[in-house]
């Protein structure tokens, strides 16, 4: 595995300049969503002086375009442009961009460089580090992609001050998710700080210290073969929640499905691997609290439980989850019996007051 | 860079029947194109008894399907078959078959696993190893794609009995540029070799040595940043050959292609580094006798030279040329002016007659 730059700044510029000038790239194209073009590049442009020559492509925002017509765009765009193997791609937004951006990068003549500046929460501490890249396709999700790290990240806080609080929590999830399967200090300090408040300097301490979790586990197991699995806390149950509320035609953002998906298997984990009630009862407070709950009833729990087995995870009939018996103590490819699945989300619906 | 087995064999079924059971996939897709499932597969699945429950994918033949959309086909097919990560494709066919099936194994969800089984002379001595896998874009060849190899290539004589001797031609000329860059002996042995005799067991000794010359060379460069350009012999001018007569609407194999090549770049080594003229005069003979000549004027030549501009090689405004100092004497990232190609374009048709 490639070794790849976590750099931690809010002079993204100055960094960039670095990185393009350390390169020698000849050739440097800025990925951008309409979003991202119209909000955050302008700014970058005037304070990056390498690139004054960079040609920019743009996309149209949001996961729905997260697609082969935009990935098919983004490569002619590199074609006409000249790109070649010693070209340098930087991929400016969300997730959305840098999954699909570093897609386009690594299959481009077979690879070109790549940097991702994530400009949401959400994607500095999940999508923009650790080298999932894709596509969805068909329909689902992340279908088609390569496993392919940035050769730098740059991560600031500077672009989180406009983002809507809800967008702000959305990434706090992972972040959460990360201090469950790191250990208790990391994940008290993250209980303790609000959000809300904004606090950027001590919200690029906190991102450094979630990002180093999953920068550990993805060093020790790029492909997900085994312990990188650790990251899919609450995944199982999230991604059911993700998918019944885009079929209900009412999407919830990707990070309250997540909080809501770990208060799921934070149950299971007390159920089947003794994590402890008094912190399950104390995480599921604190999401109730700043995520509210996601409403299901009994009548919902056959789509869910199909929804769970047709996650990509799975490898068989059965379904995986990884649960803990502490914090910080992980158990990967544990399996859960529908009957059980179906026990938790009644817990869970009691826990978040349904 | 994963371990590739490389199998030289030629009872291939029980060798698949083999792998499949070593992998113990629960899930198997075969890729075919039109021509190898009515000429290859039904011996196939009648003999490998592990293939019984594999599902087909078939693709329309020839480089102009190696494209976006027969790419986009094998992907669907994958996700209705119902494929996961533990799912196993094999790749029977051409180099069109394995660079493509290849891609759609290395990308869907981030990577199944793969094994190539060439059909043809040419792909067993080159596509088929080496993880180069790819399709055509907008109208250039294997303008997108990633290096990623095979878990396992089964290279075997049995398919090329059936084979127009104007292919077996084609993929001797890349044994032929193998022995070039590997030493004298196995240059010497290929030389006195007669393919049209097609005495398949010798034949599939002279592929294995030929094949392993290019394997030693991508495991020490697996990415192409160095040594492995020394495969590329010959295919600077072999390439805008190939794109010439493709524009004229008369297109040449590519072996045939990279042989011419191979002269042209022999006269710039012979120009430029020392090689030795009783050999090139030797290669060239050879090389006059089995393949012909290309029939190119003066008026040709500022084409072919903005042809050899446009090579994805290039890394600069220069042409990029392997060169050799003697017979695996390898000199890479040589360039010559557009005057000394052109003399060397004069001398290789004085060689070839013209």
């Amino acid at each position: 595995m490639k070794h790849q730059d976590l750099l931690f700044t809010n002079d993204v510029a100055a960094e960039l300049d670095k990185i393009v000038k350390d390169y020698g790239a000849p050739l440097t194209f800025i990925l951008v969503d309409e979003n991202t073009r119209h909000h955050v590049l302008p700014r970058l442009l005037s304070s990056a002086t390498a690139l004054s020559d960079a040609k920019i492509i743009t996309v149209k925002p949001g996961d729905i375009n997260k697609n082969l017509d935009s990935l098919a765009l983004i490569w002619s765009e590199l074609q006409n442009g000249g790109a070649n193997r010693r070209s340098l791609m930087i991929n400016l937004g969300g997730g959305m961009v840098t999954d699909m951006g570093g897609f386009a990068a690594s299959t481009f003549k077979r690879g070109l460089r790549f940097v991702n500046i994530p400009t949401t929460l959400l994607s500095a501490v999940d999508a923009a580090v650790g080298g999932k890249t894709g596509i969805n396709f068909n329909g689902l999700k992340n279908e088609v992609g390569v496993f392919n790290e940035a050769d730098a990240v740059i991560i600031s806080t500077c672009y989180f001050s406009t983002l809507p609080v809800e967008e702000l929590h959305s990434g706090y999830a992972e972040m959460l998710k990360h201090g469950l399967i790191d250990n208790e200090e990391n994940y008290n300090r993250l209980l303790s700080y609000r959000i809300e408040d904004a606090d950027s300097g001590r919200l690029l301490s906190l991102l450094r210290e979630s990002v180093m979790v999953k920068r550990r586990i993805v060093e020790e197991d790029p492909h997900e073969h085994g312990i990188r699995r650790a990251l899919n806390l609450g995944h199982t149950a999230g991604h059911a929640f993700e998918s019944l509320a885009m079929r209900r035609g009412n999407p919830i953002p990707h990070g309250y499905a997540v909080a809501w998906g770990c208060v799921v298997e934070l149950v299971l984990s007390h159920m089947k691997a003794g994590f402890p009630s008094s912190e399950l009862q104390r995480f599921a407070r604190y999401v109730y609290d700043n995520y509210g709950s996601m409403h299901v009833t009994c009548d919902d729990y056959p789509e869910i439980l199909e929804l769970m087995h047709h996650d990509k995870k799975n490898i068989s009939n059965e379904i995986n989850f990884t649960l803990l018996s502490g914090i910080g103590e992980i158990m990967i490819d544990r399996t859960a019996t529908e009957e059980e699945i179906k026990t938790a989300l009644d817990i869970f619906r009691d826990l978040t007051h349904q």
